[in-house]
C-alpha cells in the first residue's frame, strides 16, 4: 500500500467510536491517528477501553489540529452540525449521529427537539446507505450521514417491496435491538445488567426517532415499534407488509438483490450470525393466510448499524472497494 | 383447612410439570401426592430437578392407581386425548397440551399432523382462559384445556378490540418468547446455551400452531410470527391492530377490564416484571400516525402460560377463589 | 392467625428492600404496613418497582411514626447505626447493612472507612446466621445484624471444618456473585447490561469487606476473592481448604448438619437451583491428589443472602418456626 | 504475497473448526481449501454455520486426498493419534485435541480412559504454547499439540512463579469457563440455554482432565476446579498461590514477560475484554493478609484457547511472524 488514509475518531470511548478504532485497526489502508475524548483527554484509550490493545492517547477535540483525511464523528446529536463545516475545510467527514440524515429541517426539529443549524455548511450531506442509494453519490460526497441502526434494517428490508409496487397498505415494522444501542453513557436503572438480563421490553411504542428517517428514504408511512433484547449487539427487524392480491413469493424475492454485505438467506436468521460482521442477512416469506410478506432482517448495530457502515462509506469515498478491511463472517457462538 | 385437594402431576420432570410441583407446594389447600415420569420412575424427583427440595419419588403413569381429585397432564400432544377418558372416571383433569383446545378436529389434524381421537370421551372440554371465558363454565368443567402461552397473551390483548368492534383490518401479532417454551427435552443445537445466548431469532415465521387456537377464540384472522428471546421465561407480545377511523385511546382502554391476574398498566412492560407470577400486564397505546392500536402484553410462559393458569383453573373447578396459592408479584431482578 | 406482625421496610425500592416486600407478601403472619423511600415518597411503590403488584405508597422515613413490631433497615452502611437506637424504643430491628456485624469497632472503621458510632444504643447486636449461631440468642434479640451474602456462604461452608479441627492451613475462598449484589443504585459503567453480559470479572482481588466478618465468625484467617458472574442473582462459593493428613470424606461430611434451609447435596450444585429460595445447598468433596477439601456452596444473594435470612431472623424473634412464609424450592429454569 | 498456505480443517462444523475457518479467512497468507464433516459432507458449510459467509462445500475426511500444507485436526480425542502419522507424510499437522499433549502414555490412558496408540508416528509432538516453550521448537515441528484452554491460562499464570522459585505450597487454581468449551455436539440437558442462563455451576470438582497436562508443563502439583459461567466464550482463571515469606509484588511481577498476545495489565481483567482476540491478559496481586499471590488470567477459549493459538503455531511453523492474521483487540460490548 501507499500512504495510509489518516483517520480521526471523535468520541472514541463510546461504543460506536471504540468500534471504529477496533475495526480500523484491521483495515489494511487506514490508520487512526487521533482519538478524542473530552472527559479522558491525556489518558490511554486502553485504560477506559481495556478490550483495545492500543497505545493511542486520548486527546481533546480540536478541529484546528485535525490534519487527517477522514473524520468520524461519533457524538450525540447536535455536535456534528456545529463542527462539520469547520472540519470539512480540511477533511471529509462521516457523521454517525442523526444530524445530517433528515432533509427536512422542521422534521429534524420536531424529532430531536432541537433547531437544526449548521452555520457555514456549504455541501449537501449524503445519506450513506450504500446498498440503497447510488454509490457514486457516496463516492463523491465530502459529508456522509451514516444511517440509524433500525433505519438500516428497515430500509433494506422494505424498500424492495415499495420499489416493485407490491405493497398494499401500511407495513408493520417490529424491531428488536440489543442494549448497546443505548450507548455507553446511558446509566439509567433500565440499562443495568441486573434489570435487563433475562428481560425483554418495549420502548418508544409510538413515535420513535428513526421513523422520519425511514419514511424519507422509502416514501411510505410505516407503523414502527422497537424493543430491547437482553443481548449486547444485534438488531432483528420483522417487517409484516401487506402485499397486493396475487403476489407470489418469487415476485417478492426477485426484488432483493444480493451484495457482499446484504444477503438473502434461506434459513430464518438470528442476530448472532452477523455479530461483529458488516453483513445484513434478509429472509423473505409470504403468509398466504393473510396476504402479508414477512421480511426478517438482522444486523450488528455497532457494525453495519454504525461503525462498519461508516467505514464502508469511507472506503467508497476513498475510491476503495467497499468491503476493504471489513469483517464478513460473524463471531459465533 | 379441611382435607387437602389431592393432585397428580403427570410428567413432573418437564418444565411445566416441575413448575406445577413448585407452585402447588405453596398452595394452602392442595397437595401433590403423585408425580410421574416414565424415564425416571423409582428415583427422587429432586435428583432430576435439584431446584425442588421435595421427597417425592417419581412413579410410572398408571391411570388405575390415580386416586386423586385432580390430574394435571403435562405431556406432549397425543397423550391427553388417549388417557383423559379413563382418568375422568375418578378425577377432574386439566390438560396442559393442545389436545383439547381446538373444537374443529380437522383443524387439529392439520395443525398437529395427527388425527384427533379420544375414545370414550363423554364430556365437552372447556377452554380454560378464565379472564376471557365465562368462569362458571370452568367451575363446572371436568376437563379443562389449558391454553397455549402465545395464545393466552394474544387473546387477552386482542379480544377486547374485537368485542368492542374497533378492529379495522388484519391485526399483526409479533410475539417474543423465552427459550423454556421449547421444553426440557428439546436438545437440538438451536437450544444450546452457547448458540442462544446473546442471540435473538425468529421461528415459524408463518403457520405457527397457536394461530388456529387464537382465531377460534377471537373470531378474526391474524398475522402471527413468534421469536426466541435469550431469556429463559417470559413472553412479550406486541399487537399492532388497525382500528377504525376516529377511535380514541380512551375507547380502546375502556375495553380492557382489570382483574387480579390481568392488569392494564401505564408503563411499557417488561417480561421480567411478571417472572414467577401468574400476572399478565397489558399496555395499550394508539399510534395516531397510522391509526393502529399497539397492545403490549407480558406473561411468564411457565406460570400464566402453563402451570399457574392450570392451577387457577383447578381453583375455579374446586370452588376456591381463583387466586388461591398463586404468586402475584414478579421475581426481580 | 391472630393479629399480623406489623412490619416497616426502610429503603423499599432497592433490591433488598423490594425483595422483603415481595417475600413478606407471601408470609401468612406478617404484613408490610410501611415502605419508605426518600427519593420517591408519596408515589406508588409499584411505579418504581413494577414487578410488585401492590398498593403501598412510599413514605419518608420518620422514626417517630414507625409504630410497627419489626423494622427492616435496607440502607447503605452508616444509616442503621445512626437510627437503630431510636427505633429500638418501639420496635425490634433487623439491619441488612454491615453496621452491626463487626464486634471490633476499629475493624469496622478500617473496613468501612467510617468511624463506628451508634449513640444511645443499649443492646448488644446479634449476628443473625441461624444455622451457625445459637438460635436462642436470635430469638431473644431486639437488634439483629443480618449477615453479608458472601459471608453467609463462607461461614456455612467453612465453619464445620474449623469446628471439627480438620483444617490444616489457610483456606482459599473463591466466590462468584450475581450482579444484583451491587445494588440498584450503582450506576457505574461496569454494571451496565452491555458491559456485563457474556462477561465474567474479578473485583476486590484482595481486601474485600466481608473478610473481617467471616474471620470473626470462624476464627481463622482466610484467602478470599470475589468475582462477578453475568447473572442477576446467586452466589457460588468454592472453598479449597487444606485438611489434615488422613482426613476422609466421611469425616468431612459428618460435620455438616442438614436443616430446612441448609442442605448437603450429592450433586455439584448450581446457583439457579436456589433462585428465589431461602436454601443454601452445600456439596463436599475431598481432593486426594492434594489433600484439600473442596466445598461448593450456593445461595440466592437476595434471599438467604439478604431478605430471606432477615425474615428467617424475624420469624425466630417472633417465636415462629423459622421457615414460616419462606420459599424452599428454587425458580427454574 | 506469494502463494497462500493451503490449509485443511478437519471437523469444520464444531466450534473449534468453524473458528479456524473464520479466523483463517482474515489471514493474509493462508487459505482454507478443504473443510470436512462426516455428517454433512456434500452440503455447504454455511448451511450448518450460517455465521460463515463462505462458499466452502464440506467434504468427507480422506487423508489421501489432503494435498495441503497444514492440517488442523479439530476432532474428539482418539482421532488424531490414529490419523496423524498418515497425514504427516504430506502435511504438517496442528492437533487441537488432547492426543499429543501428554508425554506419559500411562497418564494419557488414565486420563482419557483410552490406550494411547499412534501406529507409524515417527516424530515427537511439540507442545504448542508459544509463550511458555522455546518458539524454535515449534518452528521446527511437524506435529504440534495445541494446548487445552484451562491449561493455557494456568500455565501462563503459574509458570513464572514456579520458574522464579517463589511458590511455597500447593497453588489453588479456580477456573471459570464459558459454555462453548463443552462443544457444539454436547446436547445434554445441562447445556441447554434455559438451564444455563442466569446460572453458574461447578463441574469436575476434582480430577479434571487438564490437570496432568498442566502439571507436566509446570512441574508442580496443583489443586484445580473448573466452573461453568453463563457466557458463551471466555475463561477466567484465578490462581491463589502461596509464596515465600517476604516476597514482594515487584518480585512477582518481574517474572511475567509481556509479548504481543500475553500482557500484564493493571486493572482486574474481564473475559469479554479478550473476546475474539488471541490475547491473554494477566493481573497480578499480592495478598499480604495471607501471603498468597493472586493471579487472574483471561482468554477467549475458542481463540487463544483453541483456534487462534493453533494459527499462531502455524504461523511459527511457516516462518511467519506469530501474530500474522490474528486479532489483538477484543469485541466489546
Amino acid at each position: 500500500m501507499g500512504e495510509a488514509i489518516r483517520v480521526a475518531v471523535v468520541g472514541a470511548t463510546g461504543y460506536g467510536g471504540a468500534e471504529l478504532v477496533r475495526l480500523l485497526s484491521e483495515h489494511p489502508l487506514a490508520k487512526v491517528v487521533i482519538a478524542t475524548s473530552e472527559r479522558l483527554a491525556g489518558t490511554r484509550l486502553s485504560d477506559d477501553c481495556p478490550w483495545l490493545a492500543t497505545d493511542l492517547i486520548l486527546q481533546s477535540f480540536d478541529p484546528e489540529s485535525l490534519l487527517v483525511d477522514f473524520v468520524f464523528l461519533a457524538q450525540e446529536a447536535g455536535f456534528a452540525m456545529l463542527h462539520a463545516p469547520n472540519l470539512l475545510r480540511k477533511s471529509r467527514v462521516v457523521d454517525l449521529s442523526a444530524d445530517f440524515r433528515l432533509k427536512d429541517k422542521d422534521v429534524y426539529a420536531a424529532t430531536y427537539k432541537r433547531e437544526w443549524a449548521s452555520p457555514g455548511l456549504e455541501v449537501e450531506p449524503v445519506y450513506g446507505l450504500p446498498e440503497a442509494v447510488d454509490r457514486d453519490t457516496i463516492r463523491n460526497a465530502t459529508l456522509v450521514a451514516n444511517p440509524g441502526c433500525h433505519a438500516t434494517n428497515t430500509i433494506l428490508g422494505l424498500r424492495p417491496l415499495v420499489e416493485n409496487g407490491l405493497l398494499d397498505g401500511i407495513p408493520v415494522v417490529d424491531s428488536k435491538s440489543g442494549v448497546s444501542g443505548a450507548g455507553r453513557s446511558r446509566k439509567e436503572t433500565d440499562y443495568l445488567f441486573a434489570e435487563m438480563t433475562g428481560n425483554f421490553k418495549g420502548y418508544a411504542v409510538t413515535g420513535h426517532r428513526h421513523i422520519p428517517e425511514i419514511e424519507q428514504e422509502i416514501g411510505v408511512r410505516i407503523r414502527f415499534t422497537p424493543h430491547l433484547v437482553p443481548e449486547s449487539r444485534g438488531i432483528y427487524t420483522t417487517i409484516h407488509a401487506p402485499v397486493k392480491l396475487g403476489t407470489t413469493l418469487e415476485q417478492i424475492k426477485a426484488g432483493y438483490p444480493t451484495s457482499t454485505f446484504v444477503r438473502v438467506v434461506d434459513q430464518i436468521p438470528s442476530t448472532k450470525q452477523v455479530l461483529g460482521s458488516n453483513r445484513v442477512d434478509i429472509h423473505v416469506a409470504l403468509d398466504e393466510h393473510t396476504g402479508f410478506a414477512v421480511v426478517s432482517v438482522v444486523q450488528d448495530n455497532l457494525v453495519k448499524g454504525a461503525a462498519g457502515q461508516a467505514i464502508q462509506n469511507m472506503n467508497l469515498m476513498a475510491g476503495l472497494p467497499e468491503e476493504t478491511g471489513l469483517p464478513i463472517h460473524g463471531v459465533w457462538p
